[in-house]
Formats: structure tokens, C-alpha cells, sequence
């Protein structure tokens, strides 16, 4: 452990002077001679004195960290997210403690209580795929903790979100594919007890509703990844009823879509279109390239980072919860007429 | 702030018991009274009571807390590592205090400083591409903090490494293309102040070396991510003299030079051959799929971490510095005859 720092008092006694003439030097006070004052700079800086942030974290009973907590960190969505926190956190001057669920409900809970016994002034996190109970956030705001949820969001705890549009672009993305000419569309989605899949589902559906085209059950799977789209794909694309277009809630399983329909030679897009969402690098490497539904990870983690720090300078002023809605925006490339 | 915490104090006060009797209550102390126990137990769990980290930090003058510095977040290498760190950070107990220096020098002099000041007990670190001095990282050894450098390493500070094999992998991925029938290799490298660029570079050269083949200078481009590989490989392509295979530092790179290439229709691998270094999702995305040198940046994180827990742990014992090196292997996809 780092214990050989020199502390204020080292200073102090190795100079022959007292402990409030160091802290006044170190902090640059005009009542103090010029001479003492270089005499105790120059010393703390030969000897690599750092002001102890521990101590003083303790001393003020606060802490300068927020604690971040995301299922994944190798994954488009969630790394721009950290990418757009870090602009902000750097910006304000707090530092960030990062945890990983995993997607473990187990794993959350325990990044949770970590975090409170951490001290943090704050948290932003966004659910576990496993996660259906709510009460070890619900510990976050009994401790006094702000809370701002992004993206996957809780709507039982009472805290400020940050969501992607998900609805409206899950709206939008079918209603081109139908304007488009499809009508027979397959939607590929997450697990539905997160809201994201939710909205997103909801969209899709109303903009089928909207056209007067009826709902298909076996066009609806949960299916979310690249592996796992190229067999689903594989198997209703060689079924007798076959679907003329996909939305995929992501675009790593729209691109495993378009594995499948590429292998079995469909041609895109004049006899299948597929849509995914996110505009990661890999929907413009892909080729044909990927229409997707654009989110900016960046915006949301910016966005969310700067609620937290909103509330955490004005703790008590704002009874009231804010939401913040990040619009999406349909980019139309390739794999859709 | 979270100020509304209970404390030991408080406890004691509330139940009218001794300090000392909620301290060891909450130890489960056997020379305590099951019913003094349960009641003590049962009144912090309702408070909300948690162990105060900073407090206990304090006291043992330690921390359980790394730093990690990464250049940037979005990013396959660098998520992969952050991944593979989480992956041993859970395991051996630590927490992960996060900073990216955005390849800045003066950001990344920043997050040490600040490193330092939040009593980390060991720190995790690339080097960001402007850094030409070391001094404060130096700092850090002065500090008696235990420092690990993975992938851009800094061969002047006294301290263990994680690189990837970047010479064989680049030696490996050269001689494939030579054997395979190429001859004018263009080689897009990234900055030659970092050591994986020298390298990188150092692979390359010795492959045409040992096959006869002279170095043309013409064919060495700095150039290392999409955007700019386009503009530079069409540039090469229309020549008179044009390469007849491409090696690029990173898949992104690689694919800028692909996209650039079937742009300008040429058969891909029977006229050009191209191969990247990583293997990230969008080699696989891409059309034709990419060869490339993969790297698992899981495995980099997860050694580094590996080797900054033994060392905490261990410290004083171990003068010697451990380098370990991560094999890459070279992947054969379609890009390539």
C-alpha cells in the first residue's frame, strides 16, 4: 500500500514549522511569507506530497466518485455510453468507479451494495437482463444516493432517466419498411420484461396496426445476438410463408439476419429487407451495408452523467423526476429498398 | 452527500449499548449474548448500516481500489481488456476506479495525479499516442504504487508488462500474403513512437527480408483507422505501381482499405489481398469476411490484472519484473487466397 506518502505533518516536522504554516503554504495563503511559503513547496514537491483525497473525502463527509454499473463493457451500445460519462465526469471533476453486472441479477445486487459502502455520491446504472426486483436500488435512495437510470430503466424507483426513443424508432424503422413495400415483417427482440424491448415491440406493432397489417405471432422472436439469428433466420426464411423484410432490436442479430438470407442468396433488398438499431462500426464494414436505427450511446451517457451531477449539487431543490428522451434517427443504407 | 448514514455511533446510541458491543455484534463475535447480537443486527439492517469503505480504508491505510488509464472506451481492443480486468478484479475482491486519456499527454498526467491522490493501490495503464515522457509515471513507482503496463508499454519505467506478440503476429500475417503469391505489400501502420507500431513494423520488414523482397518505402503509410485508409488506399490503388495486398494495424484500417478497394472493383483476394490485425466483430460483419491477426484483448486485461493483485499482494518480494506475452493467432477468412 501506497504508505509511504509524507503527510502534511511530515512536512511539518522535517521543516521545523507548524501543521497550519504547511497547509497555509500548500494552499497558497497570501498571510504567509514568501520564503516559508517556497521552502514548503519546494519540499512537498521533492518529496512527492499529494493531498491525501481519502482523508479528505472523510473530513468533508463526501465523495468526488460516481459509482457506473452497465451489463457489458466489450459491446457498441454500452461502450459509447462509458465514452460520453467520461466527457462529462472529466469535465466536472468526479471520478468514476465502474462496475459489470453481466446481465446477473446477483452480480448487480452485489456491485450495488459496493457501492454504497463506497461512499459514491451517485449512481447511474442500467438493468441487468435478469433483473425483475427493484429493492436494492430502492437501498440506493434510502441511503441518500442519487440515481439515474439509463436505457434499461426502472420505473418502480423514483429517480431521473435518460431513455433512447425506442418506440418512435421502432415506429419508424417498420413504417419504411412497410412504405417500402414490405408485409410480411419478422421482429427479433430482447427478453420483454425490460422496457426497452417493451417500447420497442410497441412500436413495431403500431406501426403494423397503423397500415391495417395484421399481427403474425410466428414473425415475433426473442432473439437478440449474431449467433443465435442465423439459425432463427435460417429456418423462417425457408418456411413456406416466409417474411419479405426483418427489424432486429439490435444490429449485431441483424447482421447474423443477413448472414443467413446472404447464405441461402435472397437478394437484398429486392426480396428481403432487414433493419437493425444501433449504427455500431460494424453496420457501415457490412456489406451490403446496414439500415439501421441510429442511437447515440455518447448523447445517452452524456446526458445521464450530467442529471447525476445536476442532482448531486442541487440535492433537496428538485422533488420533481426528469426525463430525459435521446431521439433516434433512421439511417437508410443498403439492405432496405 | 450521503450523509444520512448510520454509523457505529449512532447504533450504540439508539440501543443505549456500548460501541464496542455494536462492533462486535456486527462481527458476530461469540462472547456476545445471541439476544444483544439479534438486536443490534436486526436495528442496523433496518438503518440501512454499512461498513464505511473510506473509514476502514482510513484506518488499514489501504485501499482495494485499482486505477485503470485507457486511451479511449469505444473501442474493440480496449473494451476487451476492461472486460477481462472486471472478469479478475470480481473475482480477487478489488474495485475499478476508471480514467481514459483520449491518447491526450496532458490527460493522462492528469488521471496519475488524481490516481495518486485517491490512494489506488496499484494502477493498470496504456500509454496514450502523444506520451514521449515517462516522468509521471515515475511518480507513481516513487509512490510505491505497483504499476502494470499492457499493449503500449513504456520500456522506461522499471515495472511489469502484458503485450501481445506483435512482432510474430505481424511476421505471421506477412509471410502468409508472401507465400500466398503477393509481392507489393503495403504495410498502415499507426505512430512510431509506440512500441506496438515498432513492432508491428519490425514483423513486416523481417518477413520481406527473409523472402528476398526489397523494402519500398512508398508502401509504409501512417495511417491507422477507416476514414483515412480510404482516401490513402485508393490513392495506392490507382497508381501505376500499385500494391497487390494490404496489411493494416487494425481491422478498421484494414476495412477502410477493403471498402476502397471494391469500390474501385477489384477481385478480392484473385487481385488484392487484405489482412487486419484485432478481430472484432466487424471482421466477421464484413463482405468479403476479413482475415486478420486476432488478439484477445480479454486475455491482455485479465493477465494485467493478474499480475497488478500479485504484486499488491506481494509486495517487496518480487524485485524482478514479469513480462508476459499474449500469443496472437493468425485468422484465415476472405480476404486472403
Amino acid at each position: 500500500m501506497p504508505n509511504s506518502q509524507i503527510t502534511i505533518k511530515d512536512i511539518a516536522k522535517a521543516l521545523n514549522v507548524s501543521v497550519s504554516t504547511v497547509s497555509r503554504a500548500l494552499n497558497d495563503s497570501p498571510d504567509l511569507s514568501g520564503a516559508t511559503k517556497q521552502q514548503v513547496q519546494e519540499y512537498a514537491r521533492q518529496h512527492h506530497y499529494k493531498p491525501n483525497l481519502l482523508a479528505l473525502s472523510m473530513k468533508k463527509r463526501e465523495s468526488k466518485t460516481i459509482g457506473v454499473i452497465v451489463p457489458q463493457i466489450i459491446h457498441h451500445f454500452f461502450s459509447s455510453v462509458l465514452e460520453g460519462m467520461m466527457d462529462v465526469a472529466e469535465r466536472e471533476g468526479f471520478n468514476v468507479l465502474l462496475f459489470r453486472s453481466r446481465d446477473s441479477f446477483e452480480k448487480e445486487q452485489h456491485s450495488v451494495q459496493q457501492l454504497i459502502s463506497s461512499q459514491v455520491c451517485g449512481v447511474l446504472t442500467s438493468i441487468a437482463k435478469e433483473t425483475t426486483h427493484y429493492e436494492h436500488f430502492q437501498e440506493l435512495v434510502d441511503n441518500n444516493i442519487p440515481v439515474v437510470f439509463f436505457d434499461r430503466i426502472c420505473v418502480d424507483i423514483p429517480s431521473n432517466r435518460v431513455v433512447i426513443d425506442d418506440y418512435a424508432g421502432a415506429l419508424a424503422a417498420t413504417e419504411y419498411l412497410i412504405k417500402t413495400g414490405c408485409h410480411r415483417i419478422a421482429f427479433f427482440c430482447s427478453p420483454l420484461n425490460l422496457e426497452i424491448s417493451k417500447n420497442r415491440r410497441g412500436g413495431y406493432l403500431d406501426a403494423l396496426s397503423k397500415h391495417g397489417i395484421p399481427v403474425d405471432k410466428d414473425l415475433i422472436k426473442i432473439c437478440d445476438n449474431y449467433d443465435e439469428a442465423i439459425p432463427v433466420a435460417t429456418e423462417m426464411l425457408q418456411s413456406e410463408n416466409r417474411p419479405d423484410a426483418f427489424f432486429a432490436v439490435n444490429d449485431e442479430t441483424a447482421l447474423g439476419i443477413l448472414h443467413a438470407t446472404k447464405h441461402l442468396h435472397f437478394k437484398i433488398p429486392e426480396e428481403i429487407s432487414i433493419c437493425g438499431f444501433t449504427d455500431g462500426f460494424a453496420a457501415i464494414a457490412s456489406d451490403p451495408q446496414l439500415t439501421t436505427v441510429g442511437q447515440s450511446g455518447q448523447d445517452v451517457g452524456r446526458s445521464a452523467m450530467e442529471l447525476l451531477v445536476e442532482k448531486i449539487r442541487h440535492k433537496g431543490d428538485q422533488p420533481l423526476i426528469k426525463n430525459k428522451i435521446i431521439k433516434t434517427k433512421l439511417i437508410v443504407r443498403e439492405t432496405t429498398r
